[in-house]
Order: C-alpha cells, then sequence, then structure tokens
C-alpha cells in the first residue's frame, strides 16, 4: 500500500473546506499528512492507510460544531467525531469510512460547573480524566470523578462508547444526567430536565417528560454531544482499596461464583477487575523482563514467573469500599468470609481517610479505583517491545459465572496463542454481568504481527457469537462483523437503527457506518 | 353532556372491528358501554365521556398484538396501549384521543422466568405486582421484586411510565433489562444483547452494540413491550425498616438537607418517601374520622390531630435497609447520627430477618420497602368520601434540597386549599432529586369538585414551570400543557420526539398526543 499523501479532493469537498475555514479558523483546519495520520489508527503500520481522514477540524464550541455539521449538510461531506479520539485499542481517532472528515473536540475542554452539593460536574468533551482530576484536586473539591485506568481519554467520550471504570460511578453511561447535543442538521438539544428552559435538575434527575433519548446519543452516529453532566462521588471518610489473588488458574470459576452474589446485592460497590499475571506484569515490565523465548510465555512458565512474585496470582482482583469507617468494615468482613471458600485465595485490603489519601502508597488499582487516573497502563502496548507498541482490544459480554468466565478463556487463550501472542485477559465485573476484555499487543512496525492481530479479531468475533455471547464495543474494522452477529428476526435491532438514522441525519454526514450503522445512499443490501 | 353509547363507526372502522375479532377471537374485543366505560378514567364522573374509547382489545400474545397494529395501519385505525391501565390517578386506561381504541394488555399475564442466581425475573405487561409477589411466594423464591403501594398496577406499565418504588431496585425504568417490543409496523425487535439471538446476557446487560434504545419504549409511543426481563434483589439476610417523624412542619427543610448526602452516597440504598400527617392518615382512616368542618382542615387543627395520634410527625419518612446485620446496624446508626441535626425529629427501626418476615407486624411502609405489595392505600381516594372516591396526581421533579421542597409547598399547599382540597402531599427521595406529589381528592359524584381537581392540576403545571419545575407524569388531560413548558431551544425536544415519531410509525396509529407526542397528521403548527 502507498500513503495517499494527497486526496483527490471533488470541487464540493474543496469548497466544504474552504468554508470550514471561515467557520472555526484557518488554524484548525488540517490537512497535513503529519496531523492526518495523528488522528488515523495509531496502532497500524504505517503503511495501512485504510482509515487516514483527508482533513482534521477542531471546533472550540457548540456554535462551531453547529457551523460545521450544517457546511456537511450542504455540500455532502461526511464528518466521523470524536472527544479525545484516544481509545487506541478500538482504532483511536480512525474514521470507520474512508474519507470521512474527522471532527475532534479537544479545544471544547471546559469544566462549566463543579457541583459538591450534588455531587456531580458538567464538562465538555475535550475534558479528559487527567485534567477534570488536577482541576478538582487543584480547587481542593471533596469529589471523586469516576476514570478509566489510561487517564488521557475524554470524560464524555468515554461514556458515550459505554465505557466502564472502577468506581461506584464505574457505569459511565448510567452516570451521564442531562446533556446537551447538536443534531446532524445542527439542531441543538438539552435532554431530560434540561429540555426545560432553565430547570434546575438538569443534571440532577434523569428523564424529563416522554422519553429519555440520552442513550441514543451513545455509541451511535445520531448527534454530537457537546456538554453533560456527570455524577461522582463524595469524597469517602474512608477509603479500602482490596486486592485478592488466586493461585491457580483452575479456581477461577469458584472466584467469579462467589463473587456473584457480592455484586448483585452491592456487598462490593464499585466495578471490580479480575486479570491473569501477565496483564499485571505488562503494567510494569516488558515481556522481555520475566521470559526471553520465541512464541506466547508458555503456562508452566507463567506459573514459575508468578511464584516468584509476592502479592501475584495467576488470577488477581481487585475491589473497593468506600464510606463511614464502621460499614467500610463490616463490608470488607462480610467479603472476606464470602470469597473464602475459593481454594487458595488470599484477601487483603488497604484502608485510607478520604480526606487523607496517601498516593504513594496507592498501587495502579488503588488509585485507579479512587478515581486517580495515571498512564501507567499504557505501557502494555509495549509488552513485546519493538520500535512502536500497539494492540486492538476484544471485549465481549458474558454472565458473570465461573462457566461462562471458563469457555471465553478456553476459547480466547488457544486462538490468541495460535496467532502467536500472550494472552493478555481479564474480566471488569458489573452487577450481573462482565466484559472479558484481551489485547493482542504487536509491534507496529512488525505489518504482519499486526494483521494477525485484526485477523484474530475478527475471526473471534465469529466464534464468540456462535456461543451466543456479543461483543460491547470494537475496532471499526470489526463494526459490521458485530453488527452483524446480532442477528435477531433478521437484524431486525439494526434495521431499527437504520430507520433512525435516516429521521435524524437524512444527508447521512455523521459517522457513516459507526456500530455497523450507515446512512440509506451507503446501505448494502443484506 | 351525555354519554356516547353508540359512537358514529366509519366503514373502515367496522372494518377493523371485524378483522380483529378475526385475530383475537370476538370474545376479546368489546364495543359494550359497561366495559368501554371501565376502560375510561376511572375517576371522571360519569357524566364526562371525553375519554371513553369506541371499543376494548384484549390480546393474549405478542402474535396477537402484532396483528392488532397490522390491522390498524391498513384501516387507519388509532390504538390506545395499556398493561393494566390501573393508574388511575393518570386517567387509569383513558386514552388521550377520543377515538382510540384500547388496547389492554391483561390476559398477556404469563412470568417467563424466575431466576434466582442473577435475582431478575422476565414478566409480560399483564403481571401485576401482587400476582408477581404472589408467585414468588408460592414457589419459594428468594427473591424480593419492587412494588408500588398499590399492588394491582402492572410491573412493566408502572415501569415505562418512568413509577418509583421503594426497594433498591425503586427506579424502576433502571431496572428493565431486555425488552421484547412490537413496533408500530408489526416488526418485532428484542433490545440490548437480546438483539442476538438467545444471547445468554439479555436480562443481564443492559447495553448491547449500538445504541440502547429501551428508553425509547418509556413514556412514548414508539412500541408495545410485550415482555422486559426485570432486576429483582436477592431476599436480605437482615432487613431494617425505617420510620423518622418530626414535629414541626418548619424542619422540614432540615429533614431534606440532611438526607441529601445519605441518598447521593446510598447510606440509605433504597428510595424513601417523605409525606404530610394527612397523607398517612389517608391510609388508615377517612376525613371525617378527624374533622368534620367544612373546607380543608385547618393547620391548626392537623397539629392538634398529630399529637394526639403516637408515631406520627407533620411530615414522616419512611426507609430502608437490607443486607448482613453487621453493616445495617452500622449503617442504621450513621443515619441516625446524620439525621440528629434535624430539630424534633425521632428515628426508629424495625428489625427482621429476611428468610422470617412476620409481615403481620410490618406497616405499609414496612411491606412496601420490602416488596409486599397490598392495596390499603387505595383508602386514600375514599379520604373525602362520598359516592366514588376519585383523585388526580400531580407530580413534580425539584433538587433534593429543603429550599426546593419548602417551595414547592409554598406554592401547591395554598393553591390547593383555595381550590377547596386538603393538601396531601409527599416528596419521593431519589439520588439526587425528589418528587412531589400531591393527590387532589374528590367524591367523582361532585362534578364541580372533579372539575376544580382537574383544572387546578393543569393551573399548577404552568405556575410551577415559572419557577423552572417540570412534571415527570400526568393525567392525559395536561399531556399537551406539560409538554409545552419543556421549551428549550422552541420546544426542540418535542420536534425531536415528533421526528422520532414520524420514522417509527409513519400512520400515527398508536397512542397519539401520548405525553404530548403527536402524529404528523394530528399534528398543530405551534
Amino acid at each position: 500500500m502507498t500513503i495517499d499523501t494527497e486526496p483527490a479532493l471533488s470541487a464540493s469537498f474543496t469548497e466544504a473546506l474552504e468554508k470550514f475555514r471561515a467557520a472555526i479558523g484557518a488554524e484548525h483546519v488540517a490537512t497535513d499528512l503529519p496531523t492526518r495520520q495523528e488522528f488515523a489508527d495509531p496502532y497500524s503500520p504505517l503503511e495501512w492507510t485504510d482509515y487516514v481522514p483527508p482533513a482534521v477540524l477542531q471546533p472550540a464550541s457548540t456554535e462551531e460544531v453547529q457551523a460545521i455539521v450544517r457546511i456537511a449538510n450542504e455540500h455532502g461531506v461526511e464528518l466521523w467525531v470524536n472527544s479525545q479520539g484516544r481509545n487506541n485499542g478500538y482504532g483511536g481517532s480512525a474514521p470507520r469510512n474512508p474519507g470521512a472528515i474527522v471532527v475532534n473536540l479537544r479545544r471544547m475542554n471546559r469544566i462549566l460547573e463543579v457541583n459538591e452539593e450534588f455531587s456531580y460536574v458538567v464538562v465538555e468533551p475535550g475534558v479528559s480524566f487527567n485534567e477534570l482530576y488536577d482541576y478538582l484536586q487543584k480547587h481542593g473539591h471533596r469529589l471523586w470523578a469516576d476514570c478509566p485506568d489510561i487517564g488521557w481519554g475524554s470524560v464524555i467520550g468515554n461514556a458515550l462508547e459505554h465505557g466502564f471504570g472502577y468506581t461506584v460511578n464505574g457505569d459511565r453511561a448510567n452516570s451521564v444526567c442531562g446533556m446537551q447535543v447538536v443534531l446532524p442538521d445542527g439542531e441543538l438539544l438539552r435532554t431530560g430536565m434540561g429540555a426545560m428552559t432553565d430547570n434546575p435538575s438538569w443534571h440532577l434527575s434523569k428523564r424529563g417528560f416522554g422519553p429519555m433519548v440520552d442513550s441514543l446519543f451513545m455509541q451511535s452516529n445520531y448527534g454530537i454531544v457537546t456538554q453533560a453532566g456527570i455524577w461522582c462521588m463524595p469524597q469517602p471518610e474512608t477509603y479500602l482499596t482490596g486486592w485478592v489473588t488466586i493461585e491457580d488458574d483452575e479456581h477461577l470459576p469458584a472466584l467469579l461464583d462467589a463473587v456473584r452474589p457480592l455484586m448483585i446485592d452491592r456487598t462490593i460497590p464499585n466495578y471490580p477487575s479480575v486479570f491473569t499475571a501477565s496483564g499485571a506484569l505488562a503494567v510494569v515490565g516488558k515481556r522481555r523482563d520475566f521470559y526471553d523465548g520465541e512464541g506466547p510465555i508458555p503456562f508452566e512458565v507463567s506459573k514459575a514467573i508468578v511464584a516468584q512474585i509476592p502479592n501475584l496470582g495467576m488470577w488477581n482482583m481487585r475491589f473497593a469500599l468506600y464510606g463511614r469507617e464502621n460499614t467500610v468494615d463490616a463490608q470488607f468482613e462480610n467479603i472476606k468470609e464470602a470469597l473464602s471458600v475459593v481454594p487458595g485465595i488470599t484477601v487483603t485490603g488497604t484502608k485510607m481517610r478520604g480526606d487523607a489519601l496517601d498516593v504513594s502508597a496507592l498501587d495502579q488499582s488503588g488509585k485507579v479505583q479512587a478515581g486517580i487516573p495515571d498512564m501507567e497502563m499504557l505501557n502494555t502496548s509495549d509488552w513485546v517491545g519493538g520500535a512502536k507498541g500497539g494492540h486492538i482490544g476484544f471485549s465481549t459480554v458474558l454472565p458473570l459465572t465461573g462457566r461462562d468466565g471458563r469457555r471465553i478463556i478456553d476459547l480466547v487463550r488457544p486462538a490468541s496463542e495460535e496467532a502467536g501472542f500472550d494472552y493478555i485477559g481479564g474480566f471488569l465485573l458489573r452487577e450481573r454481568s462482565m466484559m472479558h476484555v484481551t489485547l493482542m499487543v504487536y509491534d507496529t512496525a512488525d505489518e504482519p504481527a499486526a494483521a494477525r492481530a485484526r485477523d484474530l479479531c475478527g475471526d473471534l468475533v465469529t466464534t464468540t457469537a456462535k456461543l451466543g455471547y456479543g461483543e460491547y464495543r470494537c475496532h471499526p474494522s470489526n463494526m459490521d462483523t458485530v453488527a452483524g452477529t446480532f442477528d435477531y428476526n433478521d437484524h431486525a435491532m439494526l434495521r431499527f437503527y437504520e430507520r433512525l438514522k435516516d429521521a435524524v441525519d437524512p444527508n447521512g454526514i455523521l459517522a457513516a457506518g459507526k456500530q455497523g450503522i450507515w446512512p440509506q445512499r451507503l446501505r448494502q443490501t443484506r
């Protein structure tokens, strides 16, 4: 493949670019190759140009976003919108459809309100988790905002993509309360109680009068969210970060089954993660620090490595408790008792006062479960070493049971190893379900490895669907494949999505193909 | 007014009725006046025919619902669908638009699944709270399903109307997980993970791939939900039902402000209610038992009545705790400490083992907070006595603060009393907001009183909107008025609702005017 350094632009496209420059300032309309590559899939080998956009726009306000969509409608150009565009394991900023202009909202980075009385913030989509955390710290706010493992992403963007975090507000889509949205025709909408001018409950009560439409603007191409309320936690009196290890892989199912009742009744109030030793090791080191053989690290070698490292099991789980010290102590006691049925388990906890966290004494889990973002986990992409690390994420939704956990591992681990990848996997636990997340890590300079990773993800979509499991999110290259697995009643859901798409975006200018939803003019007959 | 005993039916309408009879059985297509009146507004005086439907259909299956909507599209007849149709304070089964045929789903009353491993049930819309409770009891299931104060309503229907209950799953719309929906054109949709055939996470994980559309089928006219998963609580080891009284009306704001932090951090994990002495009295007695004067009970008389009744304050709050005994005890201790700042407050609790509830020792609050429905609160409608009690509900969403609580009472209480009604009000508390609910109770044989109640509700919509507050739900007679108060950006939300309506129901056969959403052919220019 050759790099498309100067895309052939139609007259209408060129004219649209001129109007974009007039609307948001020429300096915020980029067509140079380095910028275009920056907003392509960052984990694609440089030779691959399938997700390099022809231009990048960076508006600074809701009004500029409205101007952009109006121009796009006039000229029939396609837009692909993201907030930070940093979810690199799922393609970063890369547009699904070649030719779509990237609209990146990093410049819309205002923190519009911090409300301690009601524990929420209102932010624009360019605000990152890091920025929000720093702001709350700097101003001494007693609020903990949920954050992911890697703090550079957008607070709003991640919630819109159904991202999960690790505090009590870890179900981020469910922690959004009250949005402002630019529709594909430029119309401005406020959702929930915000649909009434100056209603004081906009960010307090999720529903207005009539159907709640907020979720329509998540994982979709129906509108551009330009601000939203995000519920946070009040700083608790006491914080406990818990750590669980099990010695043997074979007891993972017992752990998952023992945790389920604690999740359903919220004895564990946050969203815990369960991960392999390799997942923990990849945060703090590189593969070669532990093993220098060819091919995936053999299972027995993993066991030997784990045996030498204190506080590390073949599987590890983190969880957290928050509140008055008496309730935290009681919950911790109940959790230890409930988990004691799992063979070879250890359960430990580090307890601190919420108003006097010793951050230096917290490990990565202790930090993110207190809403303290960092960038440490970005190391994972460099696990295999090489010129520039990359990975693709593969994420499957499962019932929270040991049986389902075992099934997915027995499918994904051998498939990964067969394709030459160490199995770096884990489970993000929710009330009744879990997400199995696995990363295929490669050096982006190693084109065959990158190709194997992408192919593996595609294959796994199909094989997991045969077991009845679906993905919650994916790389653009897999969106149609995943959408295709949601097949009930001849893909009734996708056909419903398409009907909504045609109603809200008749010209099909916004994020064509996102989540497999194409506008009428680009739709293939199934 | 005269009763429309024999509505003039068009030829197409008559033909449609014939087809309905063929599709669902002639005995389930009623056009007789008693049945039509049964499915009209039950709290309208008999002389009022504005909400009497021309016919009532009662299908027994999803397939029959599909057949009905297809016939309606063919013949251009309008349908108004409800599940039980028993929310009498909001018009019961009554269609918003005269001429719409009522489709009532009481015959679809199967409990399709009870899952103790994951604490959920799957039900059809005809299943009432009473029936679900009885079923769980009869089969010894250790599951507590959320219920409202009056148990005859539909589990699904109430959730779809954004109803609130009193257990940890009291945010009922948020406790729905996975729906089956008949679209207005007869197409069958399964939402979330159910969009993939046989996905085991359909009722475990709320989102699928792409935007979540479940909330579109709540408080809307976009589809007919024919089954849904409903999350329940596992039976807790320990249950505590809490009761709070305050002596003086003036300290209500202090109570609301003291409760707020306990709601935000979920020290109180359920959805408490705060209500007036009159609200409590109306459950157990009639007005004449306490006062026989004309006009609203004077404030000083209320105070004297309250002073004579043990465990009753001018304001009262119920709440509940669930879990292991050690956590329940710790939470209760923290709640008592936090509320002790309110002057003249008492906080008591009754603790029981979850597997050995002594139901006879529980008052109405103790029951509903454990998911035990009854019909006692129906007494409220007979507060004023007379031939047949009735009421209209008026429900406003507010920030959970003492200031906002005081403001709404100072508006609604004098307005109610001026119109001749005792103020029977209360607050349903949520994490950050509350609903102020008030009932205008009258004798339905007293036409002027009924008219005053309806007018008062309409007036209050406008006056509360001037303070920036919106209603969450209302009687059909007020739907357009309430929708009109959601006015941001020239009613952008309503215009968006209309756009969706035209896309999913182009012929406008389903529930025209519900929540102010009209199909194109009936839309008035604003």
